[in-house]
């Protein structure tokens, strides 16, 4: 029997008789498509700046009807084995050779595979039994304790959940600071997280951008003039425990200051930080400055899939228990209180995350991200000495360089773009070895792209400053 | 080594050394708790209706910190393995005793196993592929294909993503309804899941609840006095496709009428469809009127973990692509586009759906579909037969009855109930051997309780109507 597929664009026929698990796929590279979905054959050229992935639906993996006899012939399942089998190396393929995104890639849950033969569902609020048995809050509030403790509020005075992604957290931040002041205007930096501004849009807010410094900090100068200018409403304020591009944390302290300074007093304020990536690291970075609900915060998220690493997306949301009574409802159906944003919650998350937890510890946690700051700064090094302009933060391990020429560069390393640069995120997963095997291949792809002259690699001192940049302008 | 684990309120001890994985712990069955928290010893007594379950803080399995020496004795990895084996053991039997929600608990995804090791993100659109490469888009593109089909509307005239949970479907549809109609006002049933309401109340949408009939269904004729009563706003409507306590199912073609009828203009309105359960059961019913693209509605959604049965929460949610356009936003960050309600998204979901939808197809639905509302109409019999009180909607496999006296009984079979009813959803995974299981078992306890005549069962003529209430004034 042979069944076609549709796989990167080419029909490929499959015959379950010659078929070979252990053959590696090739899958084309994503296209480049320009926002409106034209394709285009190698840069975008036309006004839009932004490029976009390629259009899944001519490539998509199609359910097709078994017929009569699949059972009896087994055909069917061969035919979808043989999908998983290819789909799993294209995965082990792609997964070598990430390093724009801030996923830890580098996890075992093998002992862990006996249970997702069930429907674990923490629906309701963590810290109330709902009617349905299947569920996992017994190793859901062990995480929560231990982030309590790492963010110093004791288990009495908090309130968390664990979510399906670090959008949520920050959805549920300021979903808090809404309901806790209502006519709010939410502040949050040029660089914060997309899921922000999402939000302000969501929950009908007014929101106010505010500047950031070349480093993508918020610039708290600017913030204060803004504050100032709005002094009869609240304020809702966004901080960036890590900024997505560049890997910015904002001085929280310094928001803190600036806001008292402008004669918001501590009810007048509510900070949701958004430690999606850096708020999992920064607690074991000697020179950072804390997170902590000892300071006038209200809510805390960090992603699970990013530091600690997890199949599927996650996150943890903590905020203040006085604040939760403001937002939830009871709900007898469950038998348990509505105080998240989804109803239905994976109960496989939080046990991923304690089973990692448990294993590295506060301590192993401390190690890894000692390693990521070390192979950050080797990775900024060697760009330099490369000639290739590039930035690191101080508190971070997000190195942002000049954009790749060629797209299929940057998609052949998955790297993140914004206009003129790209980073890299060294996460634990990512080795001397792997960062070195990236740096011979964009020097030795950037003496082809650049060798005639004719196109030069691009200015960046506006994203990083004159000092980082090492265009023919500046170095 | 003996460390404790606080399991079920007691605190037990466990020795590696005598450690049997394959005794079942009896897990303590949830305490009644009230919603102010404080433990109660048996029923609830006091103002409050709404019975909670037990506090999560107490039982959790807390995160402790390894030992220099664990990676050398492998003694955390045998307690960590102890734990889970125990709690494999305890979903087991939480698994064996359930009834009270629409989850369909029996699947085998072994053939997946293989893919736990990847962390598979669909974050952004699910047809423009980010630069992120480790994703599962063909098949969650191949999935959404297989809904619309089911749904009646073209490849190229809807929009859709595979959600978290049901939750998720219903903020995205109500939403995509608000930025279509800006100042529309949300009407939804009394008997509407709460994420709906909500989604008002995160939105800042005017919100109208509609009655209900006796068999959970919308009232028209209420919702009539209510359109005409704010004619001069546009109306979003949410349609139930099976209540969550009654399986009652909407007329879409009244509301349409009515809406119609009531000077509602197609270009005046936006109808959303939770489908959560039943979305799935409806079109493989004969007598069913259908939901489809056809009519002017303008989203569905449905659970995945609900009828095609999934290890963790999940949904699908269509609509259609010109309303998307309203809502999206191209973002540069992941070369994808943002129109979910999340970012960051899970794409092992996708990949359990398809495969199930291949295993079974539409014939295969359409099989458990017609053995579900076999058995549940075998439940109903048999519960009137015994004298206890029953309703079952005629598109339904969700059957409600008197709600058990003990609170006990009611946690071991894991029923929703809400006031004087409780239910049980027949699910594929629902045997008629399960079924009489139970039933045998509350015939006997029924025995108990009602003996001596001081507590009597309750009337649920309210809920039911007159015709199904066997109570002692209605029999």
């Amino acid at each position: 029997m042979v069944r076609s597929v549709e796989n990167g664009g080419e029909a490929v026929e499959i015959s379950p008789d010659h078929f070979d698990p252990t053959a590696v796929v090739p899958e084309p590279l994503p296209k480049v498509v320009e926002s409106d979905g034209e394709l285009l054959n190698g840069k975008s050229n036309g006004d839009r700046e932004i490029v976009l992935g390629r259009n899944v639906h001519t490539t998509c993996l199609e359910v097709t009807e078994p017929d009569a006899n699949d059972d009896f012939t087994g055909d069917k399942d061969a035919f979808m084995a043989s999908i998983l089998a290819r789909y799993r190396k294209t995965l082990l393929e792609r997964t070598k050779h990430h390093l724009g995104y801030p996923y830890n890639l580098d996890f075992d849950y093998g002992a862990l595979a006996q249970l997702q033969h069930f429907s674990i569902n923490n629906l309701g609020d963590p810290f109330i039994e709902s009617n349905y048995g299947v569920h996992s809050r017994q190793f859901e509030v062990g995480v929560l304790d231990w982030f309590a403790r790492l963010w110093e509020i004791e288990k009495d005075e908090y309130w968390g959940y664990i979510t399906n992604c670090g959008t949520e957290g920050n959805l549920h931040g300021i979903l808090v600071g809404r309901e806790v002041f209502p006519d709010g205007i939410l502040y949050a930096s040029r660089e914060t997280h997309y899921s922000v501004f999402k939000a302000a849009r969501m929950y009908r807010m007014e929101c106010v951008k505010v500047d950031t410094l070349v480093s993508g900090e918020i610039d708290c100068a600017d913030f204060k003039v803004k504050l100032i200018a709005h002094k009869d409403k609240p304020a809702i304020i966004n901080v960036n425990i890590g900024t997505t591009v560049k890997g910015a944390v904002d001085d929280l302290d310094l928001v803190i200051k600036t806001l008292e300074e402008s004669g918001f007093t501590h009810d007048r304020f509510y900070i949701h930080c958004d430690g999606a990536l850096f708020g999992l690291m920064m607690p074991f970075v000697k020179r950072a400055p804390k997170v902590s609900f000892k300071k006038p915060i209200g809510s805390v998220s960090v992603s699970g899939h990013k530091f600690v690493g997890c199949p599927m997306p996650c996150g943890v949301q903590i905020t203040r228990l006085e604040h939760i009574n403001a937002l939830s409802r009871d709900v007898e159906y469950l038998a348990s209180r509505d105080a998240t944003i989804m109803g239905s919650r994976n109960g496989h998350a939080p046990i991923f995350l304690w089973y990692t937890l448990n294993k590295k510890g506060y301590k192993g946690f401390q190690k890894e991200v000692q390693k990521c700051l070390r192979n950050a700064h080797y990775l900024k090094d060697r760009l330099l000495d490369a000639g290739i302009s590039a930035m690191l933060n101080e508190l971070s391990s997000t190195v942002v360089f000049e954009r790749p020429w060629d797209e299929e560069f940057v998609r052949r390393w998955q790297l993140a773009c914004q206009g003129n640069i790209a980073h890299v995120v060294v996460m634990p997963n990512v080795t001397i070895d792997k960062l070195d095997d990236f740096l011979s291949e964009l020097v030795e792809k950037r003496s082809t792209w650049y060798q005639d002259g004719k196109v030069k690699p691009p200015c960046i001192a506006t994203e990083v400053g004159n000092e980082n940049c090492l265009c023919t302008l500046h170095k």
